[in-house]
């Protein structure tokens, strides 16, 4: 390799900077040089509904490094020893050359940069849907500073009220707390029958529906947008089926990998750039990261190319990248799927396989729903969460963990993930020395506590049903439903049913004689618990077709009765 | 196996009914008897400081399932379907006739009770230190609800304003939190120069006990208490050195097994009972579980029991010992240390090999220490926390992780823990792709940027020098100081010491000709980033005795300098 590699990196948002920093600290005499198509550069996009909702009041904070230092072209060059050079669009990529077309916007100047090695950092972009309105003011995209900006700005001048929000995915839901938090009236429209389509199961999405129903979020499922309508300014957002008034929409359906340099350089490509796990694309002097490639699973059993882009994985990408360059490799296992979001007071998130994804890989899989509490009831912000959790059930490994509720769904999260990294098994994952202390979790971990559930599931001991089995059972008819708690408990609040029976757990060892032998029972309690204990209770007494509803009242993604409604 | 396997079970806190709870679930004939020398079963002992903070008003929340039923024998027999004997104790075991000696405390009525299988979960008994006047009035053990609940009452009825807690361990560190804020003025005394010996290593100590100070505890380490002193009520805790005025005192020393039932009838004990992977003690049909016994370490590098007494092990054990009674053995892998308090703002935790443990075991491990923000910076709730990690030489395995600060280390730490228990290496955890969004953590992890230094530390590019080592090297003298932080954060606070020099990180590959190339240079920043940056751009020019300070100031476990002081 030669004393003075050239390096030139294309895009200068999170896996170009981090190629180009890590580089340059390893093998500091390459000669590092990163082009990026906008003025600014290395700017945290995710951190943009949190400016919408006044998080923070500077939205150059974006590009500041935590000591406050703004990340310019200058910032590169003395600090970290790279050049940078802004508004400089990569045309086309010369192969045999080894050199790349690219021209300046504000000059139009067009020069060739060589190299030694390319890294392609193109990132991903916006979806743009093909309908008319797209092109309206008040209509944004949230995916530069300047979108997150201009809206602050034209929200407080204009006094905007009507918010509605295209597409129920991440941006979705962030700009969803971001507006209603900021006072206006908000709308979310989504295509699919859920929010987070293709992120979580439907179960999860409905509990977290709920939570945004609570917090005044209009939601409009399974209705596709084909207009939107104005007068320069948009005035509605028009569905297959409704007109909806707006006068501002935000439109987040999704992203679209930036692979057209590769792919016009003829670099394998497949809906993103193919890259191996080194990051090298099939050129081997040409690497590519961050949204604009296709990511593996962690796992042999996920078998197929996977499209998450995630600043996560972009830096993780940059190192990889770098490291491979300097001969140094740390190949990349993969992605595992994770992905964690907040909306108002819920943390919903998904690590792993989901069982929608089980059932697309055949995988003979098992499933539970927990629900509980993430600390010791007595302890002051213990909050309720719900865990769903999905073994294999030919090995009993982990396969993927949701979470979703007021409670630290994060922890389990992170700590699932790192489990499932390491192909654990349910007993593994419950075995695990999980750190306790009553401000931090209950003695047993929601965690462990949902393994447990699981295998207890596979073991044949505890005969769980999902709600929205349960629900389907229950709208079939012909179903018992047993609910096992207190009085004061189960006088609160209950799940709907025309044929309900209530005795406590407590009474039932004396009084399981009143129910009837030949109706399938499903019991419930708050959480399940009580509900798994009265199924046993009720299978040691020879009734033995009696299931417990997953998550109990606690995780029921459905409407519950209370007095007076 | 008969029918109506007899099970009897010694102790009613934590293993002891998670044992019954189990089995009787999983193998509805058994009959099982659970016998409890006290008047309560199954209490949450470590809610106990919490209680006398006033988290929680009522003592009995303690004894409650989340659903608000009390625990009481009764419960248990309609509830969980076993027999609970309180005010019971056990005498001796007849191990040749299967029966256990047992005298009822009321009635002084002596009788035998058969068992087909044994479980002892006897506890642990808070050790009670051999000096004058430990049975003065106003001295209190935290083991118990009664003893929160008398010193609550005392506090109040009689005024109590000074609080000397002796020892600074766990229940040091919570009653210390609790005692400040209920007012009173709190004083700690610690026999070794660390708070948490044995726990957690001195420069995570000295962070948090600067946090300590903050908050109003006054610390006294490296003084062994020698006597209590008073009139009937503690007035005095007198020590090697000194005589501190306190009308009230906590005792909290530590925990011994209680293993003398296990010990009188012949079993294998060496402080604590000795058991197997399924719990099983020298006699195959004893098993003992919870605080009376000692733990294998998760991994083969510690070759020697534990005594780590807590209510997340005590609770896996009785599911282990309840498997295997019950013919499904699920054998526990051991423990990985791991183990988290929280002290006002700060979470301090620690899961496998500390430091200090590492250099007792002879093994040949890396060290570094990162400190930074658990959020990106311009998220609202951004904390500061440090990460101290250590790893194997040889194979680059984590060995253990340390967390102390503001930020969100309980989600870092059961990260780890679970990395850990899979034997991970340093690539692997920072390969792990864990749940990104603003509002949880930073685009890479700290604990993969943690891991990152520690391989670029192991790789020979990042030559860290932990913050006591540094603190040696500058006090032994001949070594130069290089701040690269900005101009403002310079001036605000900084590291003490004779030959300072101060080069912002982005004028350093201008001005690195100002520094001598024959003295050592010790760097800094605020975290350390730009500390190891500095090393590096020195490197590239020739100075080859360049170290960073290892987490920076923000991690710096010494005082610090600022204007006006």
């Amino acid at each position: 390799m030669p004393a003075s590699l050239r390096v030139l990196i294309v895009g200068g948002v999170a896996c170009g900077p981090k190629t180009a920093a890590r580089l340059k600290r390893i093998m500091p005499e390459a000669e590092i040089t990163m082009v990026e198509k906008g003025a600014m550069v290395s700017y945290g996009a995710c951190g943009l509904p949190y400016y919408v909702e006044g998080t923070f009041a500077n939205i150059n904070a974006l590009t500041h490094t935590p000591a406050g230092v703004s990340r310019t072209p200058d910032f590169f060059r003395t600090w970290k020893g790279f050049q940078t050079l802004t508004r400089t669009e990569a045309m086309a990529i010369d192969r045999e050359a080894k050199q790349v077309h690219v021209r300046c916007l504000d000059t139009v100047e067009e020069k060739k940069l060589p190299y030694d090695k390319l890294v392609l950092a193109t990132g991903g972009e916006a979806f743009r849907p093909p309908i008319p309105g797209i092109d309206l003011e008040h209509v944004w995209f949230m995916s530069h500073p300047d979108d997150a900006a201009s809206l602050v700005e034209v929200v407080e001048q204009k006094g905007l009220e009507k918010a509605v929000l295209v597409g129920a995915g991440f941006i979705g839901l962030e700009m969803a707390e971001a507006l209603v938090n900021k006072g206006l009236d908000v709308t979310m429209v989504e295509m699919m029958d859920q929010i987070m389509p293709g992120v979580i199961d439907e179960d999860i999405a409905r509990m977290s529906q709920i939570h945004l129903e609570d917090n005044d979020v209009e939601l409009v499922l399974g209705e596709r947008v084909t207009a939107l309508e104005g007068d320069g300014q948009v005035r509605r957002v028009v569905t297959d089926r409704q007109s909806i008034e707006a006068d501002l929409v935000v439109i987040g359906v999704g992203t679209r990998p930036n692979d057209r340099l590769a792919r016009e350089a003829g670099l394998d490509c497949d809906g993103g750039v193919i890259v191996n796990a080194n990051g090298q694309t099939s050129d081997p002097d040409i690497y590519a990261g961050g949204d604009c490639v296709r990511n593996q699973f962690v796992h042999r059993l996920v078998d197929e190319r996977l499209f998450v882009p995630l600043g996560s994985t972009a830096n993780k990408h940059g190192r990889v990248i770098a490291n491979h360059i300097a001969g140094r490799p740390t190949p990349f296992s993969g992605i595992g799927c994770s992905s964690i979001v907040r909306a108002f007071d819920f943390t919903i998130g998904r690590t792993g396989v989901t069982e929608t994804m089980a059932r697309r890989l055949n995988i003979d899989y098992a499933v539970t729903t927990w629900s509980g509490q993430d600390k010791p009831h007595y302890m002051e912000g213990s909050r309720l969460f719900a865990i769903k959790m999905l073994a294999s059930r030919r090995d009993r490994q982990v396969l993927g963990v949701q979470v979703a509720g007021t409670g630290d769904g994060a922890k389990r999260l992170d700590a699932a993930a790192c489990a499932i990294y390491f192909g654990a098994t349910l007993d593994q994952l419950a075995d695990v020395d999980f750190g306790y202390a009553p401000p931090y979790s209950p003695p047993i971990d929601p965690l462990a506590v949902c393994a447990h559930v699981l295998t207890n599931k596979l073991d044949g001991l505890a005969d769980g049903i999902g709600p929205l089995q349960a629900k389907a059972q229950m709208d079939a008819g012909g179903c018992l439903l047993l609910d096992v708690r207190l009085e004061d408990e189960a006088k609160m609040e209950w799940i709907p049913h025309t044929d309900r029976v209530h005795i406590p757990l407590g009474q039932l060892r004396e009084r399981f004689n009143e129910l009837p032998r030949d109706t399938p029972i499903l019991t419930y309690c708050k959480v399940s618990m009580r509900g798994y204990e009265a199924q046993r209770i009720l299978n040691a007494e020879g009734f033995d077709n009696v299931r417990f509803i997953e998550g109990g009242v606690a995780a029921w993604p459905f409407e519950t009765d209370m007095p007076g409604l």
